[in-house]
């Protein structure tokens, strides 16, 4: 049975920028149970847009958590064996503390929430480890920004985890990353409802930014092959276009309805902080400018990489370098590229193989 | 020496949406001289989002003509040879009839203009070089949506070109740039100031929206290993990342530049046509489901069709379709695909082979 709890931390977090951030608030869900030596524990870090719905069901979209298909009894990560943690990052709008929650003033913090980094996260997540007793885990997981978070645990925190897994992850943010997601950040400051970020309480929020934005981070989460595949230049109900700018294809449709069902669950402004930490983030510059450097204290982990074939967003050479790094400091590393035809999104979906695979490294 | 000129049509142009325009109005530019017998007319298509300043100075930007470098006496495409001419697509907004242009009640179309299609572009091409006399064209050239239009003038009017070459295009526009194309019409149309597109004279245009689409686009030209190369993670004249949402790293303020200097030389409303046109662009479905077909009556054309290795946007797969569609029907077609490393945007940039290929072709 899931847990949903919420911790205070009792101290200030000690941020990236300098700052110290005050009452943080940290939401997360639990499956299995803790060991009596607290040694059975795996975290699980989770993607940009996701959140602490690891595997149980969203109480905005009532959908069955994102990973599902990966935790719950016997499954690859088996609750019957672990305690397995899923927590909103922060910055995040699921209940952990992020720029829709109050400020000292009461007020929410807006963009007067500091900017934040991916180890920012991570100092979060292990706060919360700390409250739960939890010295080692079993293993740190995630995809996508969520293996970032599990590389920057196991490169600034070496002793926190013994086993460290992150698929469709990368080591610094590509340039051309940098660039889709400075559009969707944009897309949603253009949008006269952002109100620079206060709009909060107003009755109006930046929806059509934030849907343009997620329109456009959608596309880069699929391959070329899966929306010929899947839409093609097939036509939504019509028997011909309409010789206007309805959506008359199925894939403008299907973006559309992404965009739309999108703001329902998620706060622009926390879209704005995520990305930006996604964007900074670069484990090599952290640690003198070389990435094997950021692993040289971490070699006593086990440490699992993971890509897809067809991810065009975090392509396979990403890993490579992790896992080029990794054996400069001889880590311990199994890489592997998976065949899967979804793109970035393959973490998420029906890939047999990576189920295997994360069964047998947890096991 | 260019020649700017302007063409009102006698004849309503009748277009693929059933409806016949009234007093269209096609701005072009010729370089060179029409031989006596006006068998050197060579027709350059424009992009997207260019016009028919081929490879004269722009008026608004001041910036030499977007093919400067391949047309011109002497160059690949022989101004001292050919009579070369340029005009400005049917939709556009540098001159010839578009959404900006006076309906019949003295008003902006704004989205009363009707939709349009490639076809319906090539139509007007195709009344200018009938004002012209010329029957027949030594060739008809594009890059992108050019080479669409040079495409559908051969599928469609078999006997117009002798020479047909289409760089870095498609038969069809795949899934994935049907979605980023509808990306940037959602960021324009979810502009307030965009006003259900009646913005003209209202002193407020969806310019923010606008700059959003064009930043989107941009990056679909560019190859990831090009923005890697010229911007890597660099940060934007400053030290250190601020913590902050200004443009830290240079992708950013670049992107940022390109979206607002667009706004300085583009109508909105355009853009949302002439992308139409693209996504609605299918030369097989046009002629019974079988791209051979299309290209069934134009075997007395030499085809040439060229991709580029680092365009993800219009990949050689797109035209080696083509390739194999006149082949089918036993069409003289050379096809290549040069190596060079600037995306989709190879066909505007220094690529000296393409120059040898061009000049080749026309020879």
């Amino acid at each position: 049975m899931p847990a949903s709890a919420e911790l205070m931390l009792a101290l200030p977090l000690p941020l990236d920028c300098g700052q110290r951030l005050e009452n943080v608030r940290i939401a997360y869900e639990t499956y299995g149970r803790l060991a009596g030596d607290a040694g059975n524990a795996v975290l699980v870090c989770h993607a940009t847009t996701g959140d602490q719905y690891l595997a149980s069901t969203h109480p905005l979209t009532g959908k069955p958590g994102w990973w599902d298909r990966m935790v719950g009894p016997g499954k690859p990560i088996d609750t019957d064996r672990f305690f397995v943690i899923c927590a909103n990052v922060l910055g995040g709008c699921m209940g952990s503390t992020g720029p829709a929650s109050p400020a000292s003033d009461g007020q929410p913090w807006a963009m007067r929430f500091p900017v934040i980094t991916i180890r920012d996260m991570v100092r979060a997540h292990l706060a919360l480890l700390d409250a739960l007793g939890i010295a080692r885990l079993h293993a740190v997981i995630g995809g996508s920004m969520g293996g970032m978070q599990a590389l920057s645990l196991a490169a600034n925190w070496p002793d926190r985890a013994a086993r460290v897994m992150a698929i469709g992850a990368t080591a610094a943010m590509p340039a051309q990353n940098i660039a889709f997601q400075e559009v969707g950040r944009q897309a949603i400051m253009a949008d006269p409802d952002w109100q620079k970020g206060s709009y909060y309480g107003t009755g109006r929020a930046p929806d059509a930014g934030l849907s343009v934005a997620r329109m456009a981070a959608h596309i880069t989460y699929l391959s070329e092959a899966s929306m010929h595949e899947k839409f093609g230049r097939r036509l939504q109900d019509r028997a011909a276009k309409t010789f206007g700018f309805d959506a008359d294809f199925q894939v403008e449709s299907y973006l559309r309805h992404q965009g739309v069902s999108f703001i329902s669950r998620f706060d622009a402004n926390s879209y704005l902080y995520i990305t930006r930490a996604m964007s900074y983030f670069d484990l090599a510059e952290e640690h003198g400018g070389r990435l094997a450097e950021a692993f040289a204290r971490s070699t006593a982990a086990r440490y699992c990489l993971v890509s897809f074939d067809s991810d065009w967003l975090y392509p396979t050479p990403e890993s490579r370098k992790i896992a080029h790094a990794l054996n400069a400091v001889g880590a311990p590393v199994s890489f592997m590229e998976l065949s899967a035809p979804f793109g970035h999104d393959s973490f998420l979906l029906d890939v047999p193989a990576l189920d295997r695979v994360v069964a047998g490294f947890l096991a």
